[in-house]
């Protein structure tokens, strides 16, 4: 039997999931694609994604792999997998990778999107995937306040309280503004983030936005280490998993 | 009693719904600003749409109207009303108008948007906004076929069989392209449009491109008459009521 690795790289609308994890109760997307997989196959795979997403989080590149004995050429495994898949799942490609390849561990950086809507009203289209605000923000001061993010720093504050991880030092390299009609668009690309470090970033940048807090605060809530002197965790419907780096 | 004549600007996503118009069997919605209304004011109010919409079919800005005894300023009904509403309905604005004003009877044309996924995967976030097309489609054949449906015509051949009205000849004033990103747009604007007359135009353009019919077929076809002659219906859930002109 000749095992193989495939990577997937995976797009999904997360609104009608509790997060990418697998878990006893309740619908993960994980546990679907698992699914997927073993009614191709026959096998029940450990399916390796690069990080777990929350509930009503959404992906367009979470990158999973898995070993698997199928005799399916790799490069047909999305499409045979699209099958099984609902529609808010959609695997983009597959392809063969080394044996040794982990989504995770390999992992190197990952860029994440975050959707706000600014309008008066809701929109019935984007409620479940932008953050929707009534006022306008000072997205000039928001830019300004973004440039303090940028570069290696303590990133504790920006972490929920209560996560354990090795350290809290992490490197964000890039933080972009976008418009695209109604919604606008934060790009933060890093080589990691902490247990929701994207949210409570664009929280801090909201409330700036608001000038309840100005774009040097930054800095100070970087140095206390505090979580508490940082903004609002930002809900999960405006956060996309946009890409993995290897 | 001092009556008044309101009149509101919906925006819709019909996924979930039974369509506009309210019905014994299926939530609409119209049945589910009706009970808005009711929460509101203690009125089971008549409220007249710009026209129906189809099951799964969207709608910007679709028009209704309805008489009231309440004292809810008129410009204040709105955001009063989306407090009673689920997020997949915003009513978008609300003001007095004449008593004599009828959303139906009243307008005197119609816009509709239809969006085309072009991609050979289909999107978690469009496949219940927009009409899924694997294969690229011929845009300059479809433009040039386009062509041939703007101005006045019998559109019988491009009417669901089986509706009655009193003549099937209507304008169409304008047929506009528009790209956005992966999403294709088509508007279309006319002074009236027949049941299903903007799905089977689409379902027509999409045979022109992919090259099962030929542009100068859409003369044929209109002379014709016959619904047979016409392309497909394109699906419900690439379709977008617009605007309502009075």
């Amino acid at each position: 039997m000749n095992m193989r690795n495939i990577k997937l790289i995976i797009s999904y609308r997360g609104t009608h999931y509790c997060g990418w994890q697998i878990q006893p109760n309740g619908v993960t997307i994980q546990a679907k694609i698992i699914q997927g997989i073993r009614e191709l196959t026959g096998e029940t795979v450990n399916l390796n994604g690069s990080g777990r997403t929350d509930a009503g989080v959404h992906a367009v590149g979470q990158c999973a792999n898995f070993h698997t004995s199928s005799t399916i050429p790799a490069d047909k495994f999305f499409r045979a997998l699209n099958t099984r898949l609902p529609a808010d799942i959609r695997v983009i490609s597959s392809e063969e990778c080394d044996l040794a390849f982990h989504s995770r561990f390999n992992a190197k950086g990952k860029s994440y999107v975050y959707k706000i809507y600014e309008n008066p009203v809701a929109s019935p289209f984007v409620f479940d995937l932008a953050f929707h605000v009534q006022r306008k923000l000072d997205w000039k001061a928001m830019k300004e306040a973004a440039g303090y993010l940028i570069g290696e720093h303590d990133f504790k504050a920006f972490m929920a309280s209560g996560s354990a991880v090795k350290t809290t030092i992490r490197t964000i390299e890039e933080i972009s503004f976008e418009k695209n009609g109604e919604l606008r668009e934060i790009t933060f690309k890093g080589n990691g983030f902490l247990y929701n470090m994207v949210r409570i970033m664009v929280g801090t940048l909201y409330e700036v936005g608001y000038h309840r807090l100005e774009p040097q605060d930054i800095t100070t809530i970087l140095k206390s280490n505090d979580r508490a002197r940082a903004g609002i965790t930002a809900p999960a419907q405006g956060l996309y998993l946009n890409k993995v780096y290897y």
